[in-house]
């Protein structure tokens, strides 16, 4: 099949033949559909994140089941999948109290001792939270997918698969807005976007929405923002305090910045919680005034892939957008070929699209 | 009536006659039972945390009721009350969603153009917390009392109006720790072994104690810790580290350093909480690595006095008092006159007790 493989950073990503293993006992072989673009690739391109290489980048995605292992219940031939952007066992401790994002993991990911299941020349390759969707083909754990119904177009699935996931799920999983609360979003891309319609969904009574580019102030205001902030002039945390009373009850942090992280903490009403959302590099400390612990209650908190419960939660969202409640549609800025992967790259770096997709054949 | 007051930072109390007003509508005259001697009545004094002078420290506290105001209904004298140490509202947001400790308080509190209610030739007299009980009587608004049984010692009621309150609710209401939790408490003074108590009592499995004075950690023992860590010596992370399963469920600052909560944010495991109770000063900045939040999901709040929700907790506590579940004997290490106030002072930066509880005739 072919794969767009990432060798060295910050070298654009090639398409070549990579050969692909037929599935062990609890493998699926998953024909690719769509993968989205998504920022978190690039961080491994860019390097700011790291990946053993060659690897195979992309993990929004979603696809048709072509070949299931002999153990494989769930999945059958035919049917479509969401991808999950973390393989969870199903037995730990973590996914047996309904935090799959948070699973130990130690059963169904390919250790380092075991044959590689992607290869070229006999070369292992590496797949991106175990799934590498910049590829025709996928060879994934049974456990990284999810089945739904099989008449959305396969763009709009994939989306679920990440951006919809996380922003949404920061939301109603994580935070557990409440309706009538008082909301900010910091960051319009693709996840703040869906934080954004996620609070709508909770009944958010007022959606605050926070980025320094217009036109995705304009898609924030299209996705149920009720008001914006240009933060590319002025003190932010002191323009929410005029429009509030005395801060937000939830804010999210849709970036990956350490002083829109810190800006999130200071915004907070009494009572109030930021969640981090955005992948702020390991090791970047975030600095919180303790007066705001004692006096005010406030509460920072970390969200992970929207602390998602996949199998429950991406059926739903998928049932959201079809009943006209989630935005998925207005996500997709374009399509693309998997060779035009590094324009999709460029095209993101830009800053004008919500999101590219690429569509296989 | 005799009051200890405070004239300047890190100037001895003095004991001295004080007039005070009969009850207003809404007021209520308390003859003070007894006070505990609190570390944040010592804040005061050393002026890490600042109150206009002169002043009457005390906010640990229980009496009787003497005088009632015409529009009070919910006492009358003769009634046992424990003193809330933030007088609530009872109809602001906060109030009405349970968060009393949050409460905006814009009628309860006596403003800068309200007169005095207590006075020396004139002079007016600021009350701690609205409140000031260290001193034989106390003028405090209706909604700054709860009443409860009269069949308990006053010194015990007294520990239950701070010290109690402040750890059992920050494990009870903050954190809401559950059955078989794995806990953290960091600081065994008064607080801190009320949050192991309290952690005992939510049926946590582990609860592991954390202070650099031996016997305290023995105390801390005798409250339901199943382990204990001297801090004195090794790294106090790694040592939870090598205890547990990947870090804690919960853990909880009472001491009021950044140090600790940083450390407390550290030793979570995924999905955890850290609870910062102590009394750090405004302005410190707590620094926490971003990347427990991608990978993690941990969270880090903040606890006012327990998020207690006074009327309902605070009989609560007394009944389970009664049943033998909390320890309050225990925390009183030994009664003094209001005249030794200094002395109980001392005594509390020595180290070695837990509480001091100043009884009135």
């Amino acid at each position: 099949m072919k794969a767009a493989v990432l060798r060295e950073v910050n070298v654009p990503l090639e398409v070549e033949e990579v050969q692909v293993d037929a599935p062990g006992p609890r493998e699926v072989l998953i024909r690719t559909g769509a993968s989205g673009v998504c920022h978190s690739d690039l961080h491994y391109v860019e390097g700011s994140y790291s990946i053993p290489k060659p690897a195979i980048l992309g993990h929004e995605a979603a696809g048709i089941v072509e070949a299931v292992g002999e153990q494989v219940y769930y999945l059958k031939p035919g049917d479509t999948v969401i991808m999950c952007l973390s393989v969870f066992c199903g037995h730990c401790e973590f996914c047996l109290r309904g935090q799959p994002v948070l699973c130990t993991r130690t059963d169904v990911v390919r250790g380092a001792d075991q044959a590689p299941r992607l290869r070229q020349d006999g070369q292992a390759i590496t797949q991106m939270a175990q799934l590498g969707s910049y590829a025709e083909q996928m060879l994934v754990h049974e456990n990284a997918c999810v089945k739904v119904r099989e008449d959305v177009p396969m763009d709009r699935l994939a989306l679920i698969g990440c951006g919809a996931t996380t922003g949404i799920g920061a939301v109603l999983n994580t935070a557990q807005v409440e309706p009538g609360s008082t909301v900010c979003v910091v960051g319009c891309g693709g996840v703040g976007l869906n934080c954004i319609q996620g609070a709508a969904l909770a009944g958010a009574l007022r959606i605050i929405a926070v980025d320094t580019v217009e036109t995705k102030l304009t898609m924030a205001r299209e996705f149920g923002a009720t008001d914006v902030i240009d933060a590319s002039s002025g003190d932010v945390v002191e323009k929410i305090r005029d429009l509030t009373d005395d801060g937000v009850d939830y804010s999210f942090e849709a970036i990956g910045l350490k002083q829109t992280a810190e800006q999130c903490y200071q915004m907070l009403r009494p009572g109030g919680t930021a969640t981090v959302i955005g992948m702020i590099p390991e090791g970047t400390m975030i600095e919180i005034d303790a007066g705001g612990f004692l006096r005010r209650e406030r509460k920072l908190q970390g969200s992970s892939m929207g602390s998602n419960r996949f199998r429950t939660d991406m059926p739903r969202y998928v049932e959201f957008y079809l009943q006209g409640r989630l935005k998925l549609d207005e996500l997709v800025s374009q399509h693309m070929k998997l060779e035009q992967i590094n324009e999709a790259f460029a095209d993101m770096k830009g800053g004008n699209v919500a999101r590219s997709v690429i569509l296989f054949d």
